[in-house]
């Protein structure tokens, strides 16, 4: 299959490009949900981050990517246990997936022929420890959806079904793209991701003939144009390890803490989930741009990308959810 | 899997502690159900008691946690009968639990291989003598639903499906969470419930800035976290041991009981179930308390908690029902 | 399982003590419908009737607790047909039985292992000679309900489905409970019972005390409770035993069928049905009363919960169909 | 099981009986259907009505109920082709029922012991030659009622499923019985009854009392009850086969067909059905009464009965079908 | 089973008749919809051409009715190839057919006994080079209705299922009887029959009292009935036989083909099939009336039943689709 | 079967024409979708297409058809691995198809007979390389249709399913047509074909007689009408190969991507997919016409179908969407 478009390559779209790689340095910050009209490059962006990823260390076959020996599950039958370096995991949720696929299922060829109860593991154990991506969440049956992100805040994969009774480790980022148009989904489930960012086509047309160009470079001199944008990704890629380092060592100052509550009563945004995220989206933030201290500018950055969500919808109120947040952030930081 | 949020370092919420301990003293008050928004920590205290409880006598492998070798059923063969001690069962209903996981079904296995049709029990054997967690109450199927307070308020399973005809003890106390925005629950089932209560986040920015700060720790240095609470959490599991030797002794005065019908009548609770679960409640809350003698004082503190969802709706009411309780409680007892 | 609360030990609930009793003296009477809110101890009083239930002879073994050998259906391979006495069957019918645990089915062992088409019987040959009963009758599937219905005014089970063509006797006490705000049966369906009783909470402190006394001691004093109560049922089962001796000699003289076919014209009870249920109603509980002639009084005494649930529905008369009842009895009777 | 009600017992309903009388004597007249409230005695007069049909000539152990060895279909292996005496086939279809045991399937048992695909034969091939009678028609899932009036109409039973590829001859009388206030039946179905009658309770206490008296007389005392009413039976049956006899010995006038098509216009009784079914009738009725020649009176009496359920409903006309065919009778015969 | 009524005995009902021999001439015409109210013989007409159609040359026990030898598809096993005569397959569409039955299917017998793939055809097959006749195509599942036409109008089954990948030939005449009362039909499967026709009862008394008088004779007296009519039905087998001749040799003047496009364009009969049936039409009717060339009268008299089904519904005009296309003819053949 | 209708021989309908054969220049412009009414020869074109369309080369045996051995995918097991020429592939994706055999599946077959879990493609690896065809897209199941554009865009089949976990390539043009009559499709499945165009009959009397002629010589003298216009046919593949060849050579001026994006902004037409699909149809355009320079004028001329079904619907603009593309056009290269 060919390679996917290059991050780097990308013309504008900065929150989403921002959004992707803040989760990349700190993976407890939960899903980024991206809102968009079709064509406005949602699956792009996601196909593209996954090639700059680091790569992870993992137990050579492990179903569940296991780091370290001693995590492979009882039923993952390996006759050696050794540790290598291989990609962070992607796992794409193809439309039509059916639910054995998405949690693991009774292996039927080993009942079959074995008469063996085996486990055979599902997309919800390839995509431990990386990236699960949904295109078009909306598409997605509801039961199919409860049940990502079950597992995406649990972290952890229950199965009780067919006579197994299975559980797995299971933390991934869970991405998922939507389109408004569609109809809206329900707050239990936005309030489940950790960020989101809305992406439109750019409106002048310089940036539209650069995409073009550049579109069509990819489509009809494949080779050259990855070339051309490798060595921009790799930058991207160090500044991403440089940043996980660099989260462990920052401080929280109280104030930071007092800045994230009060913004977030402000906002009346119910719940622990919006500060927690918005405290570590905020860490992240800081550790990408190497600050060796957090401060208010953090927070106020990412503000709009992990509360906008978490509003609730006011009639009285035409603002989109994104300027709401930014003009509560105004008043309460003035 | 990483430990549970410690019990004791839960900000606030003192009303759903409370109602979970007393579950813990007198299993037979019945399950409770917490309702709440989204983010208030509900599913968190759930796990969190499931880590202090005491541990149980049970005979090793029993697929029911049997506490005497006689009680052990016939269709699960076990070798040797060796009773031990072993923690309190704590079982979580997962999203898209299937009813043949739920109630037990033909062991699929034996089936195939060895043409036997034996008894696979499920979550309802394995939760006997414990806990069954149900996260978002509303996200389940109505017959499951009904299922599961049927099973819950008779203390056994009775399965009649794919040739089967099994019964066994199916003990345990009920516990849900639900949204009160994602719709109603039927009166039938709310009846069914022993103890309610609501949560919600702390209005105060100090508070959640406490909340921010625990789980914040909780998250980044675990283990140093869980030791600093271990000590409270385990004075919360011997109150409790000490309050179900206390329940065995208490009294109830004859006074007691014409209070707790008196307040029912006045209320307009219908049936048996709301009376006799506030006069358990108040024997355990004395029992935690370590009061010698049941008093008024007892029915009256926790009368919010058990009989708040049995009430009928009032449209020229606007109170919350605790409220109505409150107010009833102030006038019978005045 | 812990024994059930005693027959005798109930508070009030004389109507529907007395319709249980009439059936267990003519069980021809058909089945009882017992209406009340939920926590009314519907299912209570019940399974307490199950206890002091006389005994019957039949066949050990047979899966249609046949009297006689003879009665032994073809199927039911049996190696040796003893006739003892045995305990009136009392079947449960639970949440989630499927249509072939009812009706029974291919034996799936028997296929699986043996290639054999066999039939498996199901809850109605359980219930054959007995009692079946349905907790909630609502909440059943009304395909299921229409076939018990259909099954218990035949006294037959007929079976045509996966191959099988099987007929056995089906002879059953069907005792419903059902809360009239979970939605209203279909006339049809209500026409097919018996009797039919509404039960509620007691409105008296005093009597709720003792209720919840009594309740209370069963719960927490079981052995002492049960014993205390030993002798009053034992005296009820004694008196249904020669109730039904005196069903036998009982004549009906001509006056009480005209009274019986004159109430029920009057009350516009279509069908033949009504008038032969009260009539049997009457006479049982003559022979209950053990009077030795059946008399005007007894009609009267009976018909409202014979007839209740037989009325067309009046939009002027906001009476409840008890009192309309009495109110016709009066003027036909005066 | 017990034997049934006996016809000649049943008070009142000339019509029923009557109906089922002429199909008994010409049963390409087609079948009966019968409106009535519940309780009025529907299935007793069917169930009755088997119990006096003359008995048949047919293979023994033929699935068709073939009367001559050359038409045991092919696919019913018989060891020897002896043809006896055996009663009219008289099959009830049990409410849930499924299809395959209607049309018949592929016989599972040879399928998964022998790996032959063999066919079992249904209940329509049980019916063959014989009465096929459902109960409360309405409650019938509409494919299985469009299955069986298609059938019945054709005199054929054609299985196209599975794999299999079987026809076999299935002639019936099919009476269902059905009940106006569950919702109405399409014309489409109406129209390929060939009779249908109303009953209802008799209005006088007389009549009432005596109904009353003989149902009881017949659950008390069954087997002395049957004794007095088995002359009675017996004349019918006479009578029945008698008129068969005189069935074909009778002209038909061509005055008797302008009648009969002259009424039918009158009526706008659409489409070639009405007139066939009426004139047939007309002669069965005739040879019922061992009259020699076939007059307007024939016709007149059975008119009902042939054309009720095959007039359009008139908003305009709020007279009962049945009049409405009286007074056009009137008219046209004037 | 008893012979199908001769077609020529069928009273008047000319439009029917002509349009079943019209398509016995050039199948390639398309279906037969024959719209009417009930009773009014439609299946009798169909079952009755099917008794005269002429015999078809095919390869003995080719399930697909090949011609040649070189036509019989790999799928079908012969061990002889041998041409004989055989009647025009004429095949029934029961009721409750399933889809694997139509299209034909993986053959389960082959599977379970020898573990092979093998196709075992359906309906489609068997209708080969004939008639497939559906009753009531209003009570046909939509899907199943969707695959007849799509498979009468491409001449091919494609089976796509179950692991088969087959295709065969599947040439037949759709004859299909629908009743306007029981909702319209699609315009899309309007246009996909070739010719549509109108029946009704006759209104005159003379004429019914024929039908009731044959009808009853075929049914009183079968054999003799069937004799009578011998030889009309075998004049109408040469005549078809000879039309198909001649319609080889009928030269089509370019003026016919300018009347059928102007009919068309006239009457806003949209798309290519109308005008392609419609001179289909007038050369089959020009053979039938043996007349040597084709004229405008040809068009005009097939006119109404080769587009009255593929006119849009006009809501300003009352009359009927037939009256709308006779007077359009007479305006633009003027 | 019959050879199809031959491509040149087609009347007018030049939009039609020209978009297939820009896809047959260019496949990755996207798939075609042909709007019309019934009978205007949708269906016609696309099988005509079929058989014009040059060979492609390809490994013999092949289930994905690979062009080169190493692309032979690891699960199709092939003796040897000869490349040689076969025609382009045009899949037919009937009615009723089922998802197993669009996406493949488990191959049941190797299940049963060898206990094997081996893939069996379905018509998306058959189509790979070549074309899908999709009569009524309106009639496809909505998941189908998903599935299919999702394949169809990502050019790749992911199979999660039944415990399989394949993807293989499945480049391929989609071909769907529709009827506007019969529902809208969403906007989200419009934006995936690359081109739309819409048919119509042609209205003058000349050219649907000459319609009428060419089909009806195509029906009655099949090999000489074929004959006849053979090397029509060959002319247009030649030009195909040769605008292949061309395509590669041609430049793409500042201009003309200037021209492309100023269009689809001042229609309005959201993201990335129509902008890149004009200049690709643009281009291919320009290489059909053997021009060497791409210019405003090509653009200008596929600009209809390229962005027609791209418009959001304006509810003030009654104009159809292909008049609309047009007037904009002219004003923004006035």
């Amino acid at each position: 299959m060919k390679a996917p478009f290059p991050f780097s390559a990308i013309v504008g779209q900065d929150d989403m490009k921002l959004s992707l790689i803040l989760t990349a340095i700190d993976p407890s910050i939960g899903g980024v949900l991206v809102f968009g009209d079709r064509g406005t490059g949602k699956s792009t962006a996601v196909r593209a981050l996954a090639a700059l990823l680091p790569p992870i260390l993992r137990v050579e076959g492990c179903p569940v990517n296991a780091e370290r020996p001693e995590d492979v599950p009882d039923w993952a039958v390996l006759e050696t246990k050794t540790v290598s370096e291989a990609p962070t995991p992607v796992v794409d949720l193809p439309l039509g997936v059916t639910e054995d696929r998405v949690t693991g299922a009774l292996d039927i060829e080993a009942a079959l022929t074995r008469g063996e109860k085996a486990f055979q593991p599902g997309l919800l154990a390839k995509a431990n420890r990386g990236y699960l991506y949904i295109d078009e969440v909306n598409l997605l049956e509801d039961h199919i959806v409860d049940l990502l992100l079950d597992v995406a805040q649990s972290g952890e994969n229950v199965v009780e079904r067919e006579g197994l009774s299975i559980r797995h480790a299971a933390r991934f980022v869970l991405v998922g793209s939507g389109n408004p148009e569609e109809g809206e989904l329900r707050p239990q489930l936005l309030d489940r991701f950790g960020l989101s960012v809305e992406v439109g086509s750019p409106p002048d047309i310089e940036s539209r003939v650069e995409v073009l160009k550049r579109r069509d470079a990819y489509d009809r001199d494949h080779a050259a144009f990855m070339l051309r944008w490798q060595a921009e990704d790799a930058a991207i890629r160090e500044r991403i390890l440089t940043g996980r380092k660099a989260l462990k060592k920052l401080d929280t100052p109280d104030e930071t803490l007092t800045d994230v509550a009060t913004l977030c009563v402000a906002l009346g945004a119910d719940g622990l989930r919006g500060e927690l995220t918005l405290l570590k989206a905020a860490r992240a933030y800081a550790a990408w741009r190497d600050d060796t201290a957090l401060t208010r500018k953090h927070v106020r950055d990412v503000a709009a990308m992990a509360l906008r969500h978490r509003l609730r919808r006011d009639p009285l109120d035409e603002a989109g959810s994104g300027t709401r947040v930014e003009r509560v952030v105004e008043e309460v930081f003035a």
